[in-house]
């Protein structure tokens, strides 16, 4: 049994990988939802959206998000009837909106209705958000205090972050499914995800950190962070907020309580050997993930990782 | 001061002839609700889209409802999620039913947010639903009790109607503006409408009636029945149901209780004449629109039986 903890886009790749290389019968992806956004009054879950898009081979390579071959024409007519116009909807995109907010509003919680939509796009491993209560990443700004999409879609990350907050986190329950898959699992990765503001909000609910902590299987992160740089979006940033070096060291940092392994590009060899140590076994591989082979390369690589016993001592690949 | 009551497609060709002929600012169009429908999750007001888009240019000349160019790729990819595909909704169209329902969860009364949608659209004269009250036409079948939209669209009228109901009429009151208009109307015209389904609901909202019966302009109704048979959809059979003949006098038994002026086609001519009455005058032009010249024409008609006082003898035009 794998489990991987993600968010999106970057993660989505990784989980891509795990596809491929495992059972479905045997794969759990653990998804944040401190994401989600109302809009246009449909629940959107912008991180199971691109789990969900990137498992059934729906996924834009150009975007990165929403579906390949979408069009924006209701898009455009919702900026002519006044709505705002910063976040984008597809028109095959809100498909997937109006009937997960359809379920929702019939009082079905969102890991039913995660599961519906996967099984509907012919996904047979199992797709969880790590909670069906509302957990909300709100993040105190410079400008503001701002919702994740506010943030990182309107405001396009370019706005200094004093605290993030998880909103409801400390009542919301972990979701059905969630930490039984984390104890009974024999691998657990955490994808190349936002370590604040994807794998963080996840962490914040109550239950799952434990988990973590107390699971038989070893755990192994693949780093956001590459050459003392996010791949893509603000991690370095944020991580920087936390008090946390923008850097593989920070990575480790901000998984001490439970990681494993750490999986850290091969641009950060110098600094994965200075940081493996006798509880933190770090490995360089190439985790820029450009083609399917590369998303297959690399989950094997972290299966690999995982079932390796402790060593101490460089591993490489 | 117009007021036009309207259902969806035959009607709305007279109210586009109207916005022609009459200035925005001394238009009413109440437009009837009981066709409405929660599709996908959200509030769908065929009839009130069939006059926003028609007012605003943008109705589909081609299929009478929806936008002109629209699209179906959501409608599409519901389908492959499961919903049920037989009542369609456009990606352009789409934006005003997400538009709506956001108002409409927010609060917002339907003619607030209809007013709203108007708006938006450009229309500058008044469009009131006829109650911001749920009022639902439900029709009893030889196969099942059917809304509006479950009959017309999906069984495509082709099942026998034992009884038709307005749900919810009895306890709806007349949306704001509605008795006010009728009563400060200088004339009153039913539009070609199904009489049993289109003006039926308007009139089962208590105090429409009344309005109607105790109005001080002339109220005339364009007849929806052409040569002994409904122009379009199942206006006949619904008048027969109601023990009406489905004829000309048929449109007259259904609005005897204030109709001053009936508007026959000329392929009424005969029966127009044996109708005419000191009670109701039968007047006949070409009630058939297919240009803009038509409805402009059929409008002015309409308006000027409307002000031509009760006069006794047949008047034609």
């Amino acid at each position: 049994m794998v489990v991987v903890f993600t968010g999106g886009t970057g993660g989505t790749k990784l989980v891509q990988g795990l596809q491929q290389v495992v059972a479905p019968e045997e794969l759990t992806v653990i998804v944040n939802t401190g994401d989600d956004i109302e809009w246009w009054g449909l629940f959107v879950s912008p991180d199971i959206d691109s789990v969900l898009y990137g498992m059934a081979g729906l996924l834009s390579t150009e975007r990165g998000w929403g579906v390949e071959g979408d069009s924006f024409r209701c898009l455009e007519r919702m900026k002519r009837l006044g709505q705002a116009p910063w976040f984008s909807l597809g028109d095959l995109d809100l498909a997937t909106h109006l009937t997960r907010t359809a379920m929702l509003r019939a009082g079905k919680p969102l890991g039913e209705a995660t599961a519906e939509l996967a099984a509907k796009m012919g996904i047979r491993a199992r797709v969880l958000p790590m909670s069906d209560d509302r957990v909300s990443t709100m993040l105190d700004t410079a400008k503001d205090t701002l919702t994740f999409q506010e943030y990182f879609v309107r405001e396009r990350h370019q706005v200094k972050v004093h605290t993030v907050r998880f909103e409801g986190a400390e009542r919301a329950r972990p979701a059905p499914g969630v930490l039984e898959s984390v104890a009974a699992a024999d691998a657990i990765v955490l994808a190349p995800s936002n370590p604040v503001t994807s794998i963080g909000p996840m962490l914040a609910v109550p239950g799952i950190l434990d988990a973590l902590r107390t699971a038989k299987a070893s755990i192994a992160a693949v780093s956001p962070i590459v050459g003392g740089a996010a791949v893509s979006g603000p991690a370095g940033e944020l991580m920087k907020m936390m008090g946390w070096p923008s850097t593989i060291a920070g990575v480790a940092r901000a998984y001490e309580d439970f990681l494993d392994v750490l999986i850290a590009d091969r641009a950060d060899e110098v600094e994965a050997s200075h940081l493996n140590s006798k509880t933190l076994r770090v490995v360089c591989t190439s985790t820029i993930m450009k083609s399917m082979d590369d998303k297959r390369a690399l989950a094997r690589f972290a299966l690999d990782a995982c079932a390796t016993p402790q060593i101490t001592g460089f591993a490489g690949d």
